[in-house]
């Protein structure tokens, strides 16, 4: 009964999320909110289900969000995906990546991805038989700066079997947000290499201090040899409906389908019309979101400052960075084993998005809770 | 931008409910109902949304969900996994299948299944790099008796590389409901050759005449063996709502749901409510069910006999299978091409769920649908 021999490894997030409850913790690990989307969301959704659109949707998600993510992405980048070849819907970003990663990735081959970067590309490109080599962003000590690209570490990162660039920005768990000096840098580097770009850009509506998000694909030369990656949990505060999408050029959006048909098959059809209804909120909708939440950086970044953490105020996501240094720890991971029991916290620490699991001071709190749990968190970490 | 060069195949389902939408044909292909389920599952997940469950579930599902899961496999098989350990939601049956075989397979290993068999299965062992062995069954030609199981082919397919027995009953596409001595002769050949079975019982609760549903894992010696994987869309008429599982021992769930967090991660937060609701349902819910399909089969199945077709009366599952021979066919894929230009009706042509592909006269009819659906069907037909 011996299997492949792939080693179990638990994602951080459940690892966290279960201490969180069983200390009865605040939880600024997992990234999700603790406020719902907007009413109209969750009734066009339940509106659907009553309507009986309950079966099977096309594997490539219903037309009408279809339309609807093409449509998001021409009023906000001039994007001009083909509604019906140019977007496939997902079970979330997580599958869109994990599909597009098995598409393009083979036996051998190379995934060139930025360096900290999310637990689960790691595991995708492992399925896929190929190797993830990291290109660290660094970032000064003592929270002052924030994590940026070094073009020639990157272009030094290529290989001959460099077969994809897998790009983050808003990044996670940085806050980071790629300027377009950096996402020009990416783009010399896919075309001077041929390279396909899968970009992961759940976070594309929260960037802070009037910075904007620029995606890969709108850099010229980058449309063909790119998919965009996006989903709706995060914009709209229903992670766990597990609404994303993959976008581009056909024969790229092609090869996605053609795997992610194998993984859920097709998801969430009430939640298609649901967030098909959530596109089409207005430009307010997205300004008041952004600045809810940089709201509430500020508070959690002041808070922690206050505290005594060497705080990275994050250009977007809702997540902040902050090193543990000060208060004598070199190993974040030790920090937040700690910190459920200690205060009631929880916390992700950094250095389980780095290859080499290298102890790092650096630890991640998510702000996407309310004012007074954000209140109560600091309250505790003090 | 050349990729690992898997050649794009689309779902047989795909292609043919696209045909039935272009043609405003009755689609007799897809299984899914034309009806969705009952209101009280409906308005469970309705009301889960409301009350604000629309973040990320835990990755292996809810604990309502998961108990409810374990409660129903002890009520009607005596089967107890742990809720906690023994059994992790999927994003339907089409992932907990995937990740089952991406969790035990590896490449150059072999997966033994029951042919014809659901195309998934074939891109997922493809995907784990490796090979699918069929083993066919075989019915008597002219519509006379059900497939069956030769317990002689199926011993004779083993050989060092493999490493997972896939079963599928009751059996898509066939109808045949596996009875005790296949099943035993099943266990027989995994016990001796110390393999893993994964079985495909998305049906369990659709079988006609009395006929019982026996899951394999019930067997002597196959609980420690074995990962059952089921799903709520076809038991309780809402396939796009994508709630399935993998039950079994801990470290047999354990490795599906290590793989399983990195496809769709999680899902459906509303809906798990909606289907631990539906678990609940009493033993009365699920007789109706089953006698609803018999009514609907019988239709059928009296409707393709008086049209000239020599049908295979099916034991189990919501389709039929009907031979286009004695219209001088013998190649179902160009039968079911023609049909809904013809006819205005889709059906599924049973060769594509061969190997070999080659042209068989066999054709798949779902009955899914309302008894005015199922007459329009047979009228065109006709
Ligand atoms: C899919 S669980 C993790 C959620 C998330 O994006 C994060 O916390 O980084
Ligand atoms: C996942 S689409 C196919 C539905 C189905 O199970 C079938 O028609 O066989």
């Amino acid at each position: 009964m011996s299997g492949p021999g792939r080693r179990p490894q638990t994602t951080i997030f459940t690892t966290m999320s279960a201490l969180a409850l069983r200390h009865g913790a605040v939880n600024l690990g997992q990234g999700f909110p603790d406020e719902s989307g907007p009413a109209y969301v969750i009734e066009a959704a339940a509106a659907a289900m009553r309507d009986g659109h309950n079966q099977y949707p096309p594997v490539a998600g219903i037309p009408e969000l279809r339309q609807a993510i093409a449509a998001h992405q021409r009023h906000w980048y001039g994007l001009a995906p083909d509604p019906d070849e140019g977007v496939t819907v997902t079970a979330g970003a997580t599958e869109a990546l994990t599909a597009a990663i098995l598409a393009f990735v083979g036996p051998g081959d190379e995934v060139i991805a930025l360096e900290p970067s999310y637990d689960s590309y790691k595991a995708a490109v492992a399925m896929a038989g190929g190797t993830l080599v990291p290109v660290r962003l660094e970032a000064p000590a003592g929270g002052a700066g924030h994590w940026r690209l070094d073009k020639d570490r990157l272009a030094a990162a290529v290989t001959e079997r460099t077969k994809v660039l897998l790009v983050n920005s808003p990044h996670n768990p940085t806050g980071t947000v790629l300027d377009r000096g950096e996402l020009a840098a990416i783009a010399a580097v896919a075309i001077a290499h041929d390279l396909i770009a899968v970009t992961d850009e759940v976070y594309e509506h929260l960037v802070f201090d009037g910075r904007e998000h620029v995606p890969l694909a709108t850099l010229p030369g980058m449309w063909d040899r790119t998919v965009t990656v996006g989903s709706a949990g995060k914009t709209f505060s229903v992670t766990g409906w597990k609404i994303g999408w993959a976008t581009g050029p056909a024969e790229l959006v092609a090869r996605v389908k053609d795997v992610k048909q194998w993984l859920s098959f097709a998801s969430g059809t009430p939640f298609q019309y649901g967030i098909a209804a959530a596109l089409a909120s207005g430009d307010g909708f997205y300004r008041d979101y952004a600045a809810g939440y940089q709201e509430r950086r500020d508070l959690m970044v002041a808070g922690l400052k206050g505290i005594g953490f060497d705080v990275h105020e994050p250009e977007g996501t809702y997540f902040v960075t902050a090193s543990a240094a000060p208060f004598g720890y070199a190993d974040g991971l030790a920090f937040c084993l700690e910190l459920p029991e200690r205060c009631g916290v929880v916390a992700i620490p950094n250095q389980v998005f780095y290859l080499d699991q290298a102890p790092r001071p650096e630890v991640r709190f998510a702000f996407c809770k309310r004012l007074d749990v954000i209140e109560e968190g600091l309250r505790r970490l003090g």
